[in-house]
């Protein structure tokens, strides 16, 4: 399969690469050349090409945490901090999906809606129902999406409608994980304690054996001050919240990294044993935004060569779109050269582009830019409605990125196969 | 006329109110009477009621804060503060208005542009020229939107291409007035001295006596630090910026208001001062993130009793979407209240969507809010997309609030007008 376009991507160096009316060739959902029509070798002369004329095609984007069981309030109760918010708010909602029936319903709303939005892979926390999250997964599974999907844990510090004893919690997971391994191309499990206020000592240990070496496991960090100083008198043998989690086996080497959510508050010491367990971080500026939570220090995450992706963070953001991330995460990092730390250089379009795309990329192997060997995930952009007058392809890009809500998608590939 | 469906809007004291299947009752463009259709009186028994269904109808936004010309250029060069922008960016661009057919092409776009936003007023700067604000003019008392717009002056600190003399810029002003007297019933001329650094004192002293008590005075205020340290050596006389307009005769009494943008850094003493002289303040939020100017101390404005309105301030804001910049207000007001006084609580939604709607309607006279008396400007609201299974209107309203850029608009009313 050819197709061409306006390729815009993000460079191993994270700067961006425009290349005007090129062709990707893809063979088996993996990009085996990019070049110029007139450069295509003798054997694909005669091969027919999807040609998007004056579209941008970008790679898929990532959206590195979000709940699906919460796209049912999103836009909703962006008026509490974190803790509060989790008992009126998000225990409540979960609480249903107890119900298959109700749960299909919701699913089936989240899971079209992104797969119309601009992202062709996630990292997505359900519920601590065994059933509905198989559910979910079944849904993600025929979306032609790729994601990994975790049943979430929870043992302690919830509502008797939402909570699990630490047996069951650990008996469900062993078999939800059985279920997913013959069950699945696309969708994958991962390992998903709710956050350490939620899972007993025991639990989180028990997890981290499950864990072993070929699941990977995702969580909260350092998102909320109160829920910091919670976490420290949970577990006093730690030195940090992460450390918790390292110390109760959660960080344990494992083929498919660790994903941790948030991280606005980690320090120095936090962030040198991110980098040493190889965590990725999940930046969602936009929930950090609305739950009052603070600014990450994303500029020091970086600069500590700590890989960084952006997360919607539905329902505690409010958007899907991946984009709007990106945005405010430029924002916020200006807010925090401004107001916290005058050594942090404001992130560039580049660098925001980048934790869209390429870096979260790499969790799922090569993904996120059109090199060679690369899996093909691509949309084609229709940016007619804010562009017509301009040539400049770099500016076209950037003006999408601000106001990509205002374009549409002409058509969406994941790994190759169109699902839009 | 009478246009029925579900009505949303903020009462005087700035809550929330919401009156589910309703008729508004129009006379001239004037808001006569809001009841059930049930209530109507008999002489409106038979006539024919615009039945808008399920739809929301809501007030027409006003924005308060934006440059016509820099529209060309939104979602672009967002890597600058204040000063280094206006010279790398914004005053190359302005200088392209001398040309009668740019502007004509420039403005064409923006027009329309505003008139599909969700904005039925605004307050509006054009570039120095005055041919090209005419023009400007022209158009928008063509597309049915009210505004006020002004002819900048500025007679130093800019470049070559973009400056007047102080005398040209006193007589094209006054030119520029007497050819809007007799020519508009919906745009308003506005005095607009760029900002301080932009306009000599004899200048400023001049446009205080032009203004004299017939019209309304726009300008820039206490946005960016630099800025402020500029204006505080130009002005050694005043012992604050906006003392400095204060002392140039900007803030006389006049029977139409003053507008200041920004206001990220007015002290306690600014503060009494914006007060005193019954200024508006237009809070443009994505342009104090973009530019990264800082946090407008909104919360002890409203405190004060100052008015405040929204503004997209376009192009150092990127969205012309006035309920965008709502959003981003209350997303402030939380990092503001994390960050910088935590006795400064967070913005509410109703204070929010009161500052897009009946505080800065109140500029416009009777505007922005369901009511006997009030100009019936109104927008349509299909929020089917988001609400397809939600009853709840506050629900609705507050979902639409933060995803706006997802629905779309069925109608737009100016003064009883459809002009969409």
């Amino acid at each position: 399969m050819i197709v061409k376009g306006n390729l815009v991507d993000c460079t191993e160096k994270g700067t961006i690469r425009i290349r005007k009316k090129n062709c990707i060739v893809i063979e088996e959902g993996i990009i085996s050349k990019i070049c110029s029509e007139n450069e295509l070798p003798d054997s694909l002369k005669n091969e027919e090409i999807e040609d998007y004329g004056d579209s941008l095609i970008i790679p898929g984007l990532i959206d590195m945490h979000l709940h699906a069981p919460q796209f049912a309030f999103r836009g909703l109760g962006m008026d509490m901090e974190l803790l509060d918010w989790l008992n009126t708010y998000t225990f409540p909602e979960e609480a249903k999906y107890k119900d298959i029936e109700y749960a299909k319903k919701a699913y089936k709303k989240f899971v079209d809606a992104l797969t119309k939005s601009y992202s062709t892979r996630a990292i997505v926390f359900a519920t601590l129902h065994t059933q509905a999250t198989i559910l979910l997964m079944d849904m993600l599974e025929e979306s032609g999406l790729k994601c990994f999907v975790g049943k979430v844990n929870m043992d302690r510090n919830s509502t008797d409608e939402l909570i699990e004893t630490t047996e069951s919690s650990i008996d469900s997971t062993n078999k939800w994980l059985e279920v997913c391994e013959s069950r699945y191309q696309n969708t994958k499990p991962v390992i998903t304690p709710r956050f350490i206020p939620s899972c007993s000592d025991k639990l989180m240990k028990e997890l981290g054996k499950i864990r072993g070496e070929n699941y990977g496991l995702q969580s909260h960090l350092s998102e909320n001050p109160k829920e910091i100083e919670w976490v420290k008198e949970l577990c006093p043998d730690a030195t940090g919240y992460l450390d918790a989690y390292d110390k109760r086996s959660s960080l344990n080497k494992s083929k498919v990294p660790t994903v941790m959510a948030h991280c606005v508050y980690s320090d120095e010491k936090e962030m040198e044993l991110l980098k040493e367990r190889d965590v990725y971080v999940a930046h969602c500026p936009q929930s950090n935004i609305c739950l009052s939570s603070g600014i990450a220090p994303i500029r020091k995450f970086l600069n500590s060569g700590i890989k960084v992706g952006l997360g919607s963070d539905i329902a505690a953001g409010y958007s899907l779109n991946i984009l709007n991330q990106a945005v405010e995460a430029i924002g916020l990092s200006k807010l925090y050269w401004r107001y916290i730390d005058k050594n942090s250089k404001p992130l560039e379009l580049a660098e925001a582009f980048s934790m869209a795309t390429r870096i979260p990329g790499s969790y799922f192997g090569k993904v996120g830019a059109f090199e060679e060997g690369f899996e093909a995930d691509m949309l084609i952009i229709d940016d007619g409605v804010l562009n017509k007058d301009i040539d400049d392809l770099r500016k076209r890009f950037e003006r999408f990125l601000y106001l990509s809500d205002e374009c549409s998608m002409k058509a969406k590939y994941v790994s190759g196969k169109k699902i839009l």
